[in-house]
């Protein structure tokens, strides 16, 4: 038996020729593999055409252990994959009995005619097993050729996830035994950069076993540092340097996971019995955006204040008018002022405050672009600082907003160390 | 000349074979190409191995005329590009001396040093040829094999971008003149589905010329409608039947380009000389977001009230208790409340309020989740709404406040037609 398969992806579809759309379903298909011990040895995307797709069939299938095709099962006149098959291994097509029925099935239960197009998605190559498609009405099959096994999914994402999960790593596993699982530990972090968590690792944790592998991606705002063994054996290893790992990151530790920023500053509120409110200038109501796309953020969070212009600071928050006259909307003074006005308008416990300037024009010399002032903390517990940020109109708003939540989740869950992104 | 090349690509990367990142570098290719009047014929994916590396090389350079090799231009072990089309070319590296004194250049100007990394990224085969990289250090090259014109580009978007739109697209077209230009309009609309419309164009102008193409792209919360003519001859034909399609869907159009909702929202209260404000329940600041998002938007939009607790509504836009108590937060009563209230506090023309069960819980039998009540309008000149939305708790937010901009574009600009999504 051998562990570790040459599997190749045959993705199809003339809108991934055009730039139309960006294949997402390959990285799918590879994060599954990935996770259960299978690499992709190849890749090969190609426009819905008959001659061509038989023609890479044949040729991959000769090469690959395993042949993944993506796309083509639907109903029209485009979708191919099951012609094409049926060319490449000289066999022809045929009804799939146990695909029609559970097909009238689905048609019956979701109230939908059995047409000829219906009929086309389990008309397959003679020699295939379908695949159950638990979200859709085209299964996807797969048959063994040139002693490739290949097999059809679905485009769709999701009835590719499901098909992936349901059935198509156990084909996998059926013919080549995951001789090795792969575990795997997801941590977020943020307000660390990469190349600065690589050298505290290899400068802190120089005995950081090989057998633990350690990736990183970035999807801002956070740091996900990805920690995996492969092989049961060294599976005892993981958590003790997971919580090695946490320790020296403890100040940038968000969660493990999905957890996101303001998902974490709102579980701290919550285990803290407090509640915040927001005052915000800059960032338009992005900070109140994404505490209020957690689910449960009522209970800490009743109101926030979007001031854009100086007069609603002034009559929302009551910020004095001789601040800002005097120091300008993006001062010191003047995202203390509105910290305050919204603790008094709210009665929360803590409160975020923002104003600065996210360009594209409104800058100065003094002031450029960027400029970003935050206050954050609790009523005559107020802090502020400013940040000088780079990037878009709408990176500097996402960047301040980040800032913002972070220094409130430094706050309430009493972290003393100063951010690395101070300077 | 030929003037239709075969155009394959050969994308490299170890990230895109284990579902790290989704490949967006082919889309951009792509896209350009076919803006361009070119097709590509073939994509291949594979990882960072020079042995598999140089071997696609060949291989695809006996088959294509033209191919287009992205990433791994880079100063690590990791990037094998050049000494990959080296091997497959059976030619020597070799430090090319107008890259070399480009880099030297540019080391000085951002007052890098200049060691071996740096240097081996302009060690290229020595028959190439460099692509001035105007982004980063390590510059493109091209060179003919095989009969094959081999592009090398950057793996870094904004390079690549820059390379195509400098030097790759004029490199194409030396070899293959590109002998029908295609034209593109590109439409932003929002409240029409993809089929409606596809039927509303067939039955209303049913002598749409064939030789204007129409596209369609889903980029929520618009629907984009690509026009698009190839040859010169058919570009006269653009203008009249673009403004035919707009009149069609006067009620729909958002705009031509980049153009996004909240934008054309601005644009449309600009041109009126009026203000707006907004009081958010279930969107929490998402619709403010929106607005701010947008340069210029201070000549519309001074303030923005997210009430997300009923004492909020209260105690923020003055909503009566016995309102809340008697319909509840999510009612027509409610949302009128509500917009009053921010009219009130601001002093802005117009009003969006917005309350709703964004789920996942929270829902009833007579107001489950998706449930969203909108009111919008001048003071006086309210109206409310009730729409059912569907999806995760974000997707359901987004709509709300997609809606919710909707209405107040269709106020603003006065528009009688019932909106397609009302029922």
């Amino acid at each position: 038996m051998q562990t570790s398969p040459n599997i190749q992806l045959l993705m199809t579809g003339n809108e991934l020729m055009i730039g139309q759309v960006a294949d997402t379903n390959s990285a799918l298909i590879a994060e599954w593999l990935v996770e259960h011990g299978y690499n992709i040895h190849r890749k090969v995307t190609v426009g819905d055409y008959l001659q061509q797709l038989s023609c890479e069939i044949d040729t991959l299938s000769q090469d690959a252990d395993i042949l993944i095709i993506n796309g083509g099962l639907g109903p029209t006149s485009d979708d191919l994959t099951a012609q094409a098959v049926s060319h490449a291994c000289g066999q022809p097509l045929a009804e799939h009995s146990t695909a029609k029925a559970e097909l009238k099935q689905w048609c019956k239960q979701h109230n939908l005619p059995l047409d000829q197009a219906n009929l086309k998605q389990i008309t397959l190559p003679s020699s295939a097993n379908r695949i159950i498609n638990p979200l859709g009405t085209a299964p996807g099959f797969y048959l063994q050729h040139n002693d490739c096994l290949i097999i059809a999914t679905s485009g769709v994402s999701k009835e590719l996830r499901a098909m992936m999960k349901d059935a198509i790593i156990a084909l996998i596993q059926q013919s080549y035994p995951e001789s090795s699982p792969t575990h795997i530990v997801r941590i977020q972090t943020y307000g660390i950069a990469e190349s600065t968590l690589q050298t505290l690792i290899s400068k802190q944790l120089p005995t950081w076993p090989e057998a633990i592998k350690i990736g990183f991606r970035v999807h801002y705002p956070l740091l996900e540092v990805k920690l995996s063994v492969t092989g049961d054996q060294h599976l005892p290893l993981l958590a003790p340097w997971q919580n090695q790992l946490q320790a020296l990151i403890a100040s940038e530790w968000i969660g493990q996971d999905q957890t996101t920023l303001a998902g974490r500053v709102i579980e701290l509120l919550i285990q803290h019995g407090k509640t915040l409110t927001t005052a915000e200038s800059c960032t338009g109501g992005l900070i109140a955006s994404m505490l209020t796309t957690e689910p449960g953020t009522s209970a800490i969070f009743s109101m926030g204040f979007v001031t854009y212009s100086n007069h609603a600071k002034q009559t929302v928050l009551g910020v004095d008018v001789t601040i800002l006259a005097r120091e300008g909307a993006v001062s010191r003074d003047a995202v203390l002022a509105m910290a305050n006005g919204a603790l008094a308008n709210s009665g929360a416990d803590y409160a975020i405050a923002v104003s600065g300037i996210a360009g594209p024009t409104g800058g100065s010399p003094s002031k450029p672009v960027g400029t970003v002032w935050i206050a954050w903390g609790q009523a005559k517990h107020l802090h502020a600082h400013k940040v000088i940020l780079t990037g878009s109109r709408r990176t500097i708003q996402k960047k301040a907003a980040c800032v913002a939540l972070d220094l409130i989740r430094r706050e309430v869950a009493d972290i003393k160390e100063k951010p690395r992104y101070f300077y």
